[in-house]
């Protein structure tokens, strides 16, 4: 089954992309654009059928490869 | 209001990024993964209240600045 793991930096952690792309949006004439955050997407396909089992090793995998958990945090949502 | 874009490689487009994951999985032991695909999250806080033109205002952003279109497509829902 395919899950959908999110990775983005935690609160009050410095995000300079993000800081880039508002910086950008706003001249390029965009106005209104309060904050922007920017972090990952990973799509993963696992042979693995069962929800509960898939979205743990899913996890598993953030926690150990995917995410920095120290300066990141994630979720894993079917995809 | 706050959206989610969520920009990933078009199918068949090569994503070097997502097989280096994959070969990390496997030397790390995860067994059962059949495909990874890696793409960016933008999370956009946005001055606007209205969904409708909040979402049409994120769909702008990202076709002209936040995703390449040429080798990548993208998605906007509410964060």
């Amino acid at each position: 089954m395919k899950l959908r793991v999110t990775i983005m930096p935690k609160p009050g952690v410095l995000d300079p992309q993000g800081k880039a792309i508002a910086q950008a949006l706003a001249t390029l004439g965009f106005a209104g654009v309060t904050d922007v955050r920017a972090g990952k997407t990973i799509l993963l396909d696992l042979a693995e059928t069962d929800p509960a089992k898939a979205e743990a090793a899913a996890r598993e995998m953030a926690q150990k490869l995917l995410a920095n958990t120290v300066i990141e945090s994630f979720s894993v949502e079917p995809a």
